[in-house]
């Protein structure tokens, strides 16, 4: 176990900020490593805090575990509590401990499966029982492990079926661990009626004492978290699209901050939207289990996880438009510039939809269908417009006129087709001061390992001696905000769809 | 509990291609519900024979653990074994139904988290009652009732800790679980050392028979699977690049598809790369307990997932050069064919990298530096030349001269700024054409929901109407191809920081 317990070591230690490259000099580490133990309380107990600062309902939970466990405990501790239940009243415990989740969807969902697990298990051990009852003492034990192999096979194959393994995975391993117990059990004592009876018994205490908790005292409901992260996840795209384009028309020094990726209002935004798959789906199962409290009979949350589905490819346009601020050919700065307010309207424009969107799930009601796409429209004729009227611009400041793509069509539209000599050498040019820079960065650079730095600037030469390519920016930057409008019309269709399916108010 | 099982029921029948929305006609269904139930029998073993043809070793895990189960069973029908271990050997069982995972590594995490946790919980519950074994009977009835409260709130809130969260949570439930029964069955059972030894005892003979079947007997390696999952990623990615830049310059018909997006050859390509998040990290937690089997001392399962990370951002851009494909305005398709070389060079660059960083990782070996990037310049020096030289076409073909962005952008420089006024000419005509179209479907779907039909045409109208936009598509496709090689940079960096700190072979 020594690896483990070394890697382990290290993954905490890079966790902590720590280095483990220059493992020669320890000495330098010791005093380091003293004055973090000194300052390790405060920061354990800095992340406590804020672990429960971040979300309340932690601490309210964590009590009402500590509340459930201590009740179902007095069946126990109380001698007339005792004498009623007796000995199996520990397994009252168990329950709690393995039953009481944070939301309401979650326990009902593992107490339910736990119900039904062991009283089917409990039903076909009593059958397999009544089979085996008759027999002699060798041939019980034989019959005994076989059901025991063949049932314990059946239930773990069965597992693996994707519909089983969403919806049942928790009940099959109950059925499997309180069938197995009750019949191998059974091989020694007289009993096992009795005992299934008690242990249900207490099993639905323990189950009773968790739904009460968990349904009536602050109860956390999987179905509203699911509706919320919806609406944060709208409300996350919408600015995350706004941000992008301001900074788009804004910022000069992208590049240096290529590392603050976490911190990135824009990131942040999208962050949600990208890998919410998993919790999505697990949402919606735990709110598929919980009473419903809406004028809906069934309530759609699978509506839900495919909005969910249609926002995660709107984010990857969004992660595309990100893409477009941290290219390594930006187009000129002047040329951007005037593209500012069509875009950025139509950016407003994208975002006001999604917030309408947002605040129509948020108030259960339908949105305006004419307003989202009047707006939208004229702000696409908008930015058509201004790259119409701007020609000029789009062949590229004065500066850049003769390495730009659009220029150069230009030129050569006039010229019916000679080539414009200028052209070319000034792509030579680019080609060897980008050469040149690079060269002299190795050099530098040396001491590094040679085959990390190397390629990355090749390629980065690559493309900064395209000339075509610093046009291609801008028209990449609008295209993706067209395609955004396209792929809007998705998320509207099925925003519409959950509204109706969850019977929202009319607008 | 009623509407729950309506719901359960619903996404069932949902599943199977049911509609639940024409309640109405029940006569109809009878015979159709007569002839699934005539089917189900073969479509269910159908469903079996699948499950385990897709991947084999599900089979033999379902083996594994009947047999773990009856060997442990033995420990409890065998007489000699049951005279030296007793009742508890029932907790062997119980062991074995919880803690044997289909790979190795989960089954090392979950036995090592239950053997620490019952070991940490022991001698914890060993000390309380230590303490209040002296006193009276009701103050220890209420010191452990305190202490059950008191743990019970700790290890609750210890879970939402997100390191404990991912590294310990099974063990923190287990140690909670363990805790509460010792303490609690410590009240009015006088041995509870010798139960507590008992229970270990059988805990770790379960542990070991677990450890044994998913170490020695047809092991799965999480590992291994990271391992495979993350070069079948990377050959995904390659597939679906090449056959997206193919079908961009083939197909004509692409619209008429959009339903078919789950069979479809390039989304199947980057579909398992987008929601890789969860599964490769609990991979790589799973394969941090396994014992490496490599010459690295500290084998960096962490690295795959953050190469995992790095070919999601990639996959974002394919994502969005494959919205280009399913774009709303298509660029014509003459002006496509002539960029079909370079473009398809690229691309096949691109794959060629993509699959030689899939064949360095598969082989444990570095991957050739020189060769990847030459090739990749000189493929992106032919798209330039190639956009360079057909200037003409870049402007449009003969057709859509008047109305493309380019040919405006050229024709206005030729002009010196005159506007020509065949454009917004065009322009009208284009907008009231789509809007009569729009005009005469609509009257023709008039029965289906109006408001669902209204908006995704509008603003369909809205870009087809716009001449710009047909030269966008093109400059967006290629831009997304020049970012992709810049990503690219960002793969292969990361592949080669997994390839050192996995102490790959030299190329």
């Amino acid at each position: 176990m020594f690896p483990k317990v070394h890697a382990g070591m290290e993954m905490a230690m890079e966790r902590n900020g720590y280095c483990t490259k220059t493992m020669g000099n320890w000495e330098k580490h010791i005093p380091i490593f003293a004055q973090k133990m000194k300052t390790y309380p405060g920061l354990l107990w800095k992340k406590m805090w804020k672990v429960g600062h971040d979300d309340p309902r932690r601490v309210i939970h964590a009590f009402k575990v500590g509340l459930s466990l201590t009740l179902v405990s007095l069946l126990y501790l109380m001698e007339p509590l005792f004498k009623g239940i007796g000995q199996g009243a520990i397994w009252a415990v168990m329950t709690v401990v393995l039953v009481l989740e944070f939301t309401a969807g979650a326990t009902l969902y593992k107490g339910l499966n736990r119900g039904f697990g062991t009283l089917l298990a409990g039903s076909l051990a009593f059958i397999f029982e009544y089979i085996a009852t008759e027999s002699g003492r060798v041939f019980r034990a034989v019959f005994i492990g076989a059901a025991v192999f063949l049932v314990g096979s059946a239930a773990t194959y069965l597992r693996f079926f994707p519909y089983i393994k969403k919806n049942y995975d928790y009940g099959v391993v109950i059925f499997l661990l309180t069938f197995n117990l009750i019949t191998v059990s059974s091989y020694r004592v007289d009993d096992v009626p009795k005992i299934a009876h008690d242990r249900f018994f207490t099993i639905a205490i323990g189950c009773g004492v968790c739904l009460l908790m968990s349904l009536l005292i602050f109860p956390n409901w999987s179905g509203e978290e699911l509706h919320n992260s919806t609406v944060l996840k709208l409300e996350g795209l919408a600015k995350s699209i706004e941000a992008c384009v301001t900074e788009y028309f804004v910022a000069t020094d992208i590049k240096d901050t290529e590392n603050q990726c976490s911190e990135d209002p824009i990131y942040e935004g999208y962050e949600g939207v990208l890998d919410s798959k998993s919790k999505d789906e697990a949402l919606a199962l735990y709110a598929s289990w919980e009473p419903r409290h809406s004028r809906c009979h069934l309530f759609p949350w699978q509506r839900y996880v495919k909005l969910g589905g249609v926002l995660r490819h709107f984010g990857y346009t969004v992660v595309a438009l990100h893409g477009c601020l941290r290219t390594e050919i930006p187009t000129p700065q002047s040329a951007r510039t005037l593209f500012k307010d069509p875009c950025n309207r139509l950016a407003g424009e994208i975002s006001k939809v999604l917030m309408e969107l947002a605040n129509s799930i948020r108030n259960h009601r339908h949105c305006s269908p004419e307003i989202l796409s009047d707006h939208l429209h004229e702000a696409l004729q908008d930015l058509n417009t201004a790259i119409k009227s701007q020609p000029r611009l789009v062949l590229g400041s004065n500066k850049n006129q003769a390495t730009n793509m659009l220029a150069l069509a230009a030129a050569q539209a006039s010229q019916k087709h000679e080539k414009a000599p200028g052209v070319s050498l000034s792509s030579v040019k680019t080609d060897s001061s980008a050469l040149m820079e690079w060269k002299s960065r190795r050099a530098s650079d040396s001491k590094e390992a040679e085959r990390k730095v190397l390629r990355p600037q090749l390629s980065k030469i690559a493309i900064t001696s395209l000339e075509f390519s610093e046009a291609l920016p801008f028209a990449a930057f609008a295209s993706l905000l067209v395609e955004m409008v396209a792929k809007l019309d998705n998320v509207i269709e099925e925003v519409e769809g959950l509204g109706r399916a969850a019977c929202y108010k009319e607008y």
